[in-house]
């Protein structure tokens, strides 16, 4: 019989680049991460029973009640803007609202700003370990990667992006992620975010800000993100996922004015506009006034599930196995002896024990075995008897492998 | 004193094909249109009075209470995409849910094929006149058009069709608006859509078919989509955006199901997903029942709205200015005498008479002044009322510009 799926693929031409595409990794994970019975220490997922519901549902109610336009196609909404750049103060960034450009979450934004900076071929700076949705957005334009790599107590080696700029490379933009870093925790140091920010000044190169998880942050006394010292070299990609809700898909970013039209231009071609209807809604849930304290409950809540998981790890972790406290965020990096294999251990992890996690090779944006004897533990989607429940089982796991 | 902001404009490197970037002359039509006053009978805007507001609202209230994952990340929703294939089949189409693929509407749809299909210099093949979104989609990629001209009777020229692909021409696909087109408010014939998935299928070229208007038909023995009979060379583009609202931003595409897979990691790459919650609640909204009797609702208003600016033209419009009946969609196309200077009849109309309209040259495709005496007319967004007051305007700046 003949197998008519295979005939299609030779016959209908896709793009060159989408020949290498594989299944997504985050996909995957998804999948397993919802098998009944999986504790999921993998994804970056916000704990969905801190979801603030009740206060949305108030807000949904009163726009479909009291606007019109609700459901119309419309401009970005202006309220939302301001909103965005009064929470932008919360961190020490100053920004007018016709430096924010609305998008469906931070992912479209870093998609519009590659888009916007990235000629296909063009060059990257970036941290070897880096989130897995950035590198999807860059792979059709087939770039040249420039990687550097990441200490895992100050963040990315500046010393190395100095090294390379000043040997001539000019990339269309450097990636690094300020707080919380996805996957390796690490939060930038204030000296390398200074440094950072000279040399993006010096070398006339962009700096894509990726500060996703920068609300989340456990420290009383944060460095505000690299948007805070300079306001035209860094363009800040923020989000609403991780502090309202992920499934409304809304985020922003704060780019010099003169670029907004451009960037119009790019997202009406992409999808038209952000939902008006999110839009407005999620303007109506801040103008209610409780965002803030819904932010400092979160950071309470997250906190104590970084220390359970901390503590579970500290209790029933071999030695040998090394990790740091996270200041921001929602993951932990756990490095394994030397040579621990991360993908047997993942399969033994969901097959004997229910608990799943991400081996750290899966965010190695260089194709080489960097990573390997480590994996990224998530502690914002469970509850802390969960997490420690999941640590346990993990950590009976890796007595097997190591043995 | 120096302009900051041309010093900025050299220093930051922008992707080449960014430069030619203008500013979107459907937003600043969307502007003039929204100046108070202002009767627009220019952009595709559905009637927001006709939104089924109510029912949604009960909706969104069904969701947040009993659905603990509506606001969490989440996979397409398998209940959304049944209920596509259910829509799909009331217009003759057999289609599988597994060959339907969630998009932030219509325009997403058409951005995520093109990039499946398309690479950069690559051709594609089109008509002269096309909706202006389609052409922003394939702006990025520097493409080699192929254009070929519209009866205004019978829709595309499948003769120049099949002279190009006779001739050597393979593009990656061939965009075609089936009904309703925008701008020309034509529907193909049952004919020609029979011939052009002929020559799609000899000759291995997929055809992209945009049917945002297809479930605004008016005449009793509508014609299927070119879906219908061909599941495999069509690639089908549907929406949420004409028959629900727009400021949802949901629609689907209709694909071979081997491809599902890569437009998951190009989605991925682009916003993650298409908004949980708005998934939920659309899905929600068509398990109420009522959706089918709401298009019917549409149907026959939108029909009278056509039929007010029929005869609306007919009372007003001088001998020479020719026009057709449209049996889909929401346009009409206007012929006005040769060497009608439209953008003169365009400032004249919003300056002096308050009503506006899109000029056909905006839609043309080639670069050429086809369409330069045409302009193209909404009678979905106004009501009955306002419409032959707009036409009994423009009808009077028209005869100032001609005289």
């Amino acid at each position: 019989m003949i197998d008519t799926t295979e005939l299609l693929t030779e016959n209908i031409h896709l793009a060159d680049w989408t020949r290498a595409l594989k299944p997504s990794a985050l996909q995957e994970s998804l999948m397993i991460a919802s098998k009944p019975g999986i504790i999921s220490l993998a994804l970056g997922l916000p704990a969905l029973e801190f979801f603030p519901k009740k206060a949305y549902a108030q807000a949904v109610e009163r726009v479909l009640e009291s606007d019109p336009r609700a459901l119309q196609y419309g401009p970005p909404s202006e309220s939302l803007k301001a909103q965005i750049a009064d929470l932008m103060a919360l961190r020490g960034v100053a920004c007018k609202k016709e430096q924010v450009f609305l998008t469906a979450g931070a992912q479209q934004g870093m998609n519009l700003l590659s888009r916007l900076m990235l000629d296909r071929g063009g060059e990257v700076l970036m941290e070897e370990m880096a989130y897995t949705g950035f590198q999807q957005v860059i792979e059709p334009f087939q770039p040249n990667l420039l990687t550097v790599s990441t200490d895992l107590g100050t963040g990315i080696d500046v010393d190395a992006v100095e090294a390379l700029l000043a040997g001539g490379a000019r990339p269309a933009f450097i990636y690094v992620v300020t707080e919380g870093h996805n996957p390796l925790a690490v939060s930038m140091s204030a000296e390398k975010r200074v440094r950072l920010v000279e040399l993006a000044r010096e070398y006339h190169v962009p700096i894509m800000e990726d500060d996703a998880y920068g609300f989340l942050c456990y420290d009383s006394h944060s460095v505000p993100p690299m948007r805070s010292i300079e306001d035209q070299w860094v363009f800040y990609v923020g989000s609403f996922s991780k502090t309202l809700a992920p499934g409304l898909r809304v985020g922003w970013i704060i780019v010099p004015e003169w670029l907004i039209t451009k960037l119009s231009v790019i997202k009406e071609a992409t999808d038209i506009n952000t939902s008006t209807f999110t839009q407005k809604t999620v303007s109506a849930y801040i103008d209610q006034g409780s965002f803030n304290d819904h932010i400092a409950f979160l950071r309470s809540e997250y906190k104590a599930r970084r220390d359970a998981m901390l503590s579970a790890l500290e209790d029933y972790y071999p030695a040998g196995v090394r990790w740091r406290v996270p200041s921001s965020g929602v993951f932990i990096w756990v490095e394994l002896p030397d040579g621990t294999d991360t993908a047997t251990l993942l399969r033994l992890a969901v097959e004997q024990e229910h608990v799943a996690f991400i081996p750290g090779n899966a965010f190695c944006a260089d194709g080489s075995s960097k990573g390997g004897n480590c994996i990224r533990l998530n502690f914002s989607h469970s509850n802390g008897e969960l997490i420690r429940k999941g640590i346990l089982r993990l950590a009976r796991v890796l007595k097997d492998v190591l043995a």
